[in-house]
């Protein structure tokens, strides 16, 4: 049976999930986890108790309790169940409040609040990916931070909007398509724009995996055309100098920090 | 001068950011950060105590160096560098290896990578987001995990893209416009999925300045269209018992999680 583990939190429980997660991650075992976020009052997490006690009386083992509470009196209560609490924020919190020489000054639902001057910048550069995805329209390129380039399924829609959600950055997206590679060469808003491009390309065998998930039998799918339209537009990025990543082996995270990193641009945070 | 904050890793360095975030948003006061990913060598690593070093002697003050670095050598050299060390992930690992009576396995780029078997669930679920973001084809609504429904601009698109990316759920969403309002009733393929329905709703005044940003001076704009709009719609929610939520004070996060709250859907972990 699979370790039991509980998220708690009085906010949304995002913190502890993605703090638990990556310590856990380390672990080569199964875990089975529950998330409680909105804490916010003494009876709720006095039921929040009752569960982790539960949990115990029910597998024998005592559950793992990952939290990142601000409220004192909400963190009092949680402290006491009979689960292992890992308590990520105070044990942080209280060594720099000395190094610092400034008391924190707990207030819930800032971390992922929207009390935060950047937070429109966040909202605008999401709708701006939207409205700029796979390039719908070429008018608003000259406000891009970034534009990524490459073919259809190779990963520029989900890393635009990566971009864009967690660290407020303005990233289009333009696909070249099949009509494209007997000439391919860089449409003039790009062009003007070039300082901006950032390629992804992907191995043909993985795209014409893809592809054909999407739409099986066609030409589109073909393990022939994969190969021809990576050949094509790799030529391009390195004609033109654009630089590019694989996205064959990574994830969206990894896609969209291996561009930040290689670009330069500045990561918001919110 | 405001403090300076290094946030470093072997990986992308978001688990990193957002712990140091969580932690650091209880303090009232700014800093000043750089990110640095992917220190995969020690050639890497020692030009990161050299940038940590320069601050320091710069600045006069010690920076706060938060890190979550799986590989131990590079994680040794970066121990030794001039700033304050906040290692979250040994401070938790330790502890947890007894605990579990396992050793953990250290493996770089897991928690944020792609070999994850809910990784094609998480893909899936962007692309059902964008293809049925805003009410553009009602084919596809039985799929849904769950359908957003709202006025324009009341913030049903950041959070289905939210719903999908952070937690894999596929999440549609269907706009009432103008047009509906005469006799506001919910279409055929949404009242059959009356059970994944969940409203937005937002404050009047907030929609019109949100309004007023994107389209200035019109009807759709306009004060008195907005708070019709409202009131329409959260009549409609009433009528039909459909649960919703008012945006206007939370970010996407908390709108987020809070339908998963209210819903009990499960989130996925990536």
């Amino acid at each position: 049976m699979s370790r039991k583990v509980f998220y708690v939190s009085d906010g949304t429980a995002i913190t502890a999930e993605v703090f638990g997660h990556a310590v856990l991650s380390q672990f080569p075992i199964e875990f089975e986890s529950l998330t409680i976020p909105f804490v916010e009052t003494t009876e709720k997490a006095l039921k929040v108790i009752e569960q982790i006690n539960d949990s115990f009386i029910t597998t024998g083992e005592r559950p793992l309790v990952f939290h990142s509470i601000v409220n004192p009196e909400i963190r009092e209560i949680i402290y006491n169940c009979e689960g292992l609490n890992y308590d990520f924020l105070n044990t942080f919190v209280a060594p720099l409040e000395q190094q610092l020489g400034i008391q924190a000054v707990p207030v819930q639902n800032r971390t992922h609040g929207q009390a935060n001057a950047s937070y429109e910048t966040r909202i605008s550069a999401i709708n701006y990916a939207m409205d700029n995805d796979d390039g719908q329209t070429m008018k608003h390129m000259d406000e891009a931070d970034i534009i990524l380039l490459g073919v259809s399924r190779c990963g520029k829609t989900p890393s635009s909007l990566y971009l864009s959600m967690q660290f407020g950055i303005k990233a289009a997206n333009y696909p070249f398509t099949e009509d494209d590679m007997d000439n391919l060469r860089l449409p003039e808003a790009l062009k003007r724009n070039k300082h901006k491009l950032f390629g992804l390309t992907i191995n043909p065998d993985r795209l014409h995996e893809i592809r054909e998930c999407r739409l099986g039998n066609s030409r589109y799918s073909s393990l022939r055309q994969c190969r021809l339209e990576v050949s094509e537009v790799e030529m391009l990025y390195k004609k033109e100098r654009i630089p590019f990543v694989n996205t064959t082996y990574h994830s969206v995270e990894e896609i969209a920090t291996k561009i930040l990193d290689k670009t330069g641009l500045k990561r918001h945070m919110f």
